[in-house]
């Protein structure tokens, strides 16, 4: 105790007034990077070295001298080197014992090794004080000073004083240090850089998948089967006509599959009775990927608004109106209102709009930053009520446009359902099924088993 | 001071080898529901219990015992019991000095109680150290791991190692914790939970009220009216045509409201001759929910951006055309361009959507986490100058579309004004008032009071 | 040691129970606003003043003594006075050793002095322990509540006990503090109210500049040639054909300007062999400023995606139509349908709204908090990867577009290229030297120099 209070007494007018001495251990490129960052925000840096000779690549303003010479000028000491190298450290565990050891280091792979490096650097070096930290930035960023990204430096240890050194170096460089707690989350942070949207790869090819389906059955139905049976070359359906057929398909479908966990996991509850056992795996991360699926629903169904709404201003459609226009003219005659058929028109674009306007505040409120600032309860009645409210407006819209090719035999062409029906199933059972679950006499034990109720106490374990 | 440092030391070997017990009191769902998770998480958890029996529903790897052992096996303490049965806690107090007890209670009401759950423990057990906690995240949530909205936990409390010890905790379940201070700050943390969007109530109901009225308005004026003078079954305008009369009307009026109170509070000020007088409750009120006014503002605007946009898709709107078109046709002529047309109809159209860009601008600026990025003077510098600008575009969209009418006999459907005429009243009002306010004369005073000058500070107090 | 110590056993009961005495040195505008919320949050207030008789525009539960008898009073003294008087807080040096003094003042101008004025503080009182916090909060704002920009409070200081004491009165006050570190960030937050959105000037005046020219020359070649040499008048071209030729100009441009510095520099780093030399400061500044451009070309896209989608509502698009349909009609003949001309028009149409998709992808990604959720890999892969499919699928959409103009004479009104053509100048380049600098022969070596290898490292330095 005697010892950290001395420390205090001695940073205080020492961070007022100029900046202390950092050591770097390794001159590799990020060790290089992160010296000439520190040296431009005033630190005196001295590096650490086997070999006190290849200086020309080293910030000119820093001294190199040997490990343990450098480790004696400094409190803070960045380990730049890499895992496989840190027995190297055990000589100089005397020189280093009260130092704040940085532990920057990553891997190659998730989970390379049973523990993190930082943990790792801590058993071997049990009496310094092991800081993790900036193993989030990358040494051309440092370099060119564009982070755009990752200002966010995540900072973890054992050690609080010596976090707190850490982590106004971290400020002084532009950057903004967070805290993670203590040692434990250093295996997260090294996965942290790592990742490439780990949550978002399953949703990510499931789409891929039934977009592609999607696609082919309606260049089958609509291009080659025209062709083939009508003698019309409608190629260009390719671009504009059949991924507006895919798209609001695909939004349906996806924005139904975010309520089908959910109903699962209802009906589970229901059959065993009780909520303290886990739900299979499968469904554990279907629930996790509900928010991703329903933000790929969100961009399919935007694009469906946007093929639709420039439909006017293609030639093609350009060209059957006037084919329509001009064969009445030719025929003398004006057709008059007909009243139902405005009333189809104007009731599926209205609902699609009210069923998107819902699905675009769902998607506001998923972003971090919103649902940070809302509450539980709030956050479930957006996604849940108005969640519902949005898909049973989108599936109403498909109800009221596809409606007529329900019973009209044309549809079928080679025997096979039109897509507006297939995209229909899944959001039809979704709500049907909902529908049954808010009934007092199945919601009132639902509610009772998620509030901890049991049917069967006796054998719930 | 002595036993705080010997505490520290003790802690810190705890935190980086294996982590320390935690008790729970009470196997209510909530506190089952936190030791489950706990244990997963790798903390060794002690139930505090009436009774040891009960538990089969407590998760198996936890020890239950009376609540005196169990609280001298750990050093922080979950109370997961209702407010309503703290006093058993007092003959405990004994044991529970200088333990960390944490408070994770909800009420049912706002403000339910005079003073906070939590400080109503630190009176009963002065000798600990009472820590707020965990209130805002729900046992559903904590056992079926889909924590999206609420993975912040509130902390606070008086003892700042005491806080740190749960923060830990709170990360190392996955979670975020938020040190909002003191434990003056129960009473708020505590409230929190109950919320369901208090700000957008008011600004929800006024619209709702509004939407309702002006809806009738025109169908009485657009539907029922065609039907009796004009025998014209035009039912189907009430999915898209007077929707989309009533949402710009909506976004306009919201708009100008927002503009409103700062006006009123500009001529109360100059009024009064200080700023050191409080405004009157309702206008505080209306200025505190200028944001959500002008989102909802927003929301009808875009409403409205869709609902016009689609209109060459509709079946009425292709009919009308045809019909022109064919009537042209049979009569052998063609209309020559009208060049004062095709300027009003443009120039509507680009004010129209500068307008709503400038709007848009306004909206994606009121997002969380891209005010938190601007300063004071930039945020004015949007809200205010940008939000006018788009009052002013928004005000002449509406006038030059709707000007044609103002003096055509036709639009006084049964003596009474078209909506446009309406909607008209309260944005213009702004803009005069605003206009003589900007006016040197009336702003220079008006600045100086701002900055502190009254004038007559005599009698201010 | 022992003086802290016995500070904090002191504190810990008053928080809890009631708030302590804050000092408040000066009775301008800010220290009474600032006053006033602090008694309304609970804060015996004291005011150390020059005169203790002004006391009619002070808060009336606020005491009024002498600079040396206020201080005596409190432990925190917040110094509500202007910079060049801080002199006068020398011969009180006594008095305020050991106390909190927190500096609240800001500069007219950027860096208008070598020292922020805490650390100017910091230095005539060596013995207090200064605090930087309020400045970026406007008097206004305080007294009216509405604190929608600024909530958060930027603090540093030294004494990290100092700076939690300012921190608790500051979440008190419902404002959110913001730890920036040590005193050496003073600077820094003194600068941050006087910016107004420093990283944009110089992106938009660049697009104000350009959309000038390109108004201009969209003026002269579509309206006043037509007028000269057509005798049509085609002046309402000004509200939207004209607007809508420059926003797609600007957005392609825009957008490759964004990928033009990290050409350039790889050239540089190929040329030099080393990356470890400072790029030329034009550069530095450019490649600070891409997320404003692209934010920017962002904003033009969005504008002429709107525009676009009006046009079918515009008069003479009507207009243009009908002609063209009544002409058939009264040759009594319908012509084909043209699939070159639907391929074209529906591909165009097809690459715009994925290539505007993706951009829209592109902009959420730069929202704050997405960016901060996104590791540095992920933001990689979306600004670099899909921000080069937006660019290559936004010059095919300009390309496919306006290809047809490039070999047609009539395009070339008075000798001058048509403004599609000038638009794909810089978005062709950046696409040609991007696609050569992939090549592994040129890949290679770059990727090398990137991870810190030198061509000749001798003559780095």
């Amino acid at each position: 105790m005697n010892k950290n209070s001395s420390n205090i007494m001695a940073l205080a007018p020492n961070t007022s007034n100029k900046r202390e001495t950092v050591c770097i251990f390794g001159t590799g490129d990020f060790g290089r990077a992160l010296g000439h960052k520190m040296i431009q925000s005033g630190y005196p840096v001295v590096y650490g070295s086997r070999s006190t000779q290849i200086s020309n690549l080293i910030p000119k303003d820093a001294e190199v001298l040997s490990h343990a010479e450098a480790a004696q000028k400094a409190a803070i000491i960045i380990i730049a080197i890499q895992r496989q190298h840190y027995n190297f450290l055990i000589p100089l565990a005397e020189i280093l014992h009260g130092k704040v050891l940085v532990d920057i280091s990553n891997n190659l792979k998730l989970n390379q090794y049973p523990e993190s490096n930082a943990e790792y650097l801590a058993q071997l070096l049990p009496g310094s004080r092991v800081v993790k930290a900036f193993n989030t930035v990358s040494a051309w960023a440092l370099q060119s000073g564009t982070l755009d990204a990752s200002r966010q430096v995540f900072v973890c240890g054992d050690d609080v004083e010596a976090k707190q050194m850490v982590m106004n170096i971290v400020r002084a460089l532009g950057l903004t240090p967070l805290d993670k707690g203590s040692l434990l989350a250093a295996q997260e942070i090294e996965n942290y850089p790592l990742q490439l949207f780990p949550m978002w790869k399953l949703p990510i090819f499931l789409s891929l998948g039934l977009t592609a389906f999607f696609f082919f059955y309606c260049l089958a139905l609509d291009v080659i089967y025209t062709y083939i049976y009508e003698k019309n070359n409608f190629s260009f359906f390719i671009a504009i006509t059949i991924p507006n057929r895919v798209c609001p398909v695909m939004a349906l479908i996806l924005l139904a599959l975010v309520y089908v966990p959910g109903i699962f996991a209802a009906i589970i509850q229901l059959y065993r009775g009780t909520k303290y056992r886990r739900f299979p795996d499968w469904l554990d991360k279907w629930m996790l990927c509900r928010k991703q699926l329903g933000l790929i629903a969100l961009a399919f169904a935007s694009l469906h608004v946007v093929f639709t709404l420039v439909s006017p201003m293609r030639a093609f459609v350009n060209w059957r109106m006037s084919k329509g226009i001009i064969s009445q003219a030719l025929n003398n005659k004006t057709e008059p209102l007909n009243t139902t058929n405005a009333w189809i028109s104007d009731s599926y674009l209205s609902l699609g709009i009210l069923g998107f306007f819902l699905f675009v505040l769902l998607g506001i409120t998923s972003l971090p930053s919103v649902s940070n600032n809302v509450n539980w309860r709030e956050f479930r009645f957006v996604q849940s009520k108005l969640g519902y409210l949005a898909l049973i407006l989108c599936t109403a819209h498909t109800l009221v446009y596809g409606g007529k090719w329900f019973l009209s035999p044309s549809a079928y062409k080679w025997y096979l359902p039109n897509i507006y029906m297939l995209s229909l199933v899944v959001p039809c059972a979704v709500l049907v099924v909902k529908f049954v679950l808010i009934f007092p006499c199945v919601d009132k034990p639902l509610t009772q088993i998620r509030q901890g109720w049991e049917r069967n106490p006796k054998h719930s374990e």
